[in-house]
């Protein structure tokens, strides 16, 4: 892994795990075991990590999410693999709920650059499951199916437990 | 006003708006315009005035909420009072989603009184609509309209925007 990586790595996990205000750069430093200058280099300031963070995560998640609807053939089976790969999510201790919306969360007054990333990976899955819809006519319905998929995320985390999704993936058969 | 209900309005004020972690103690006594020693008197640490800006919130809102229910007459009405409720919330610019769920966010690996506290209003909001719904014999909808309601809330911060209510509100009609 080259310098960089190694940096948004470690701080990926640490902004995940910790949250984004209570993880400082010096951690950051220390836990990717980088010099300093190499640091600065790399990310001019904290938002510049945060953005990168922001960034990649939305493309890991897209792939991901694009991994699990390549299993399935129709629109119903589709959607209803991307709320069991949340079930998967949900079960871990790890999970702490939506990166972005963690990331919202703690900075309520930002009308940025990261509000603007966070805006754009929500509208990114509600492309995807209007996509999706789309052949069986439903398109309409991803709006709802995208809310719902945010509230599952949401209130597992505040339960630590993956009822919320359940309830969410009921809700989407009854819809779809 | 005596002094320990100014000191939590205004760190009520604060914490919602600018977040909890962003929030230090000294703007809190400054902007309350207080003596530090009759804060610490009040509020021995951080932690306990976040536990009773989240108490007092709990309570007002149910309040709030319970006082929506009691203009309508059917369980119908009663649910969908409570989402219209929120599109006023979700219209104005001071409006930042959920004060729990902001504050679960920001301190991702809380599993003590703050958790709890989270977890003791969502489910008074999950009592709340399946005593609604009681009457109707569907308060087996209950937990799905709870996410629902959640939902609304954090995409409505999301975006700034009303349609998250909106589109959770068309499915809350479809329900029930």
């Amino acid at each position: 892994m080259d310098t960089k990586q190694k940096i948004l790595s470690t701080a990926s996990k640490l902004f995940y795990e910790q949250g984004y205000n209570s993880t400082g750069i010096n951690q950051v430093i220390k836990e990717a075991a980088v010099a300093k200058a190499s640091f600065y280099q790399h990310f001019p300031s904290k938002e510049d990590l945060l953005l990168a963070y922001l960034v990649t995560t939305q493309e890991n998640t897209d792939k991901e999410m694009r991994a699990q609807i390549a299993k399935c053939k129709t629109p119903r089976e589709q959607v209803l693999a991307l709320f069991d790969f949340l079930s998967k999510l949900a079960r871990q201790t790890s999970f702490k709920g939506c990166n972005f919306l963690n990331i919202a969360a703690e900075l309520p007054n930002d009308q940025g650059k990261v509000r603007s990333i966070i805006r754009k990976q929500k509208n990114g899955i509600r492309n995807l499951f209007a996509e999706i819809l789309k052949p069986a006519g439903k398109e309409d319905l991803a709006d709802e199916i995208y809310l719902l998929f945010d509230a599952a995320l949401v209130s597992g985390k505040v339960y630590a437990d993956v009822w919320p999704v359940k309830t969410a993936r009921k809700i989407v058969e009854k819809l779809i």
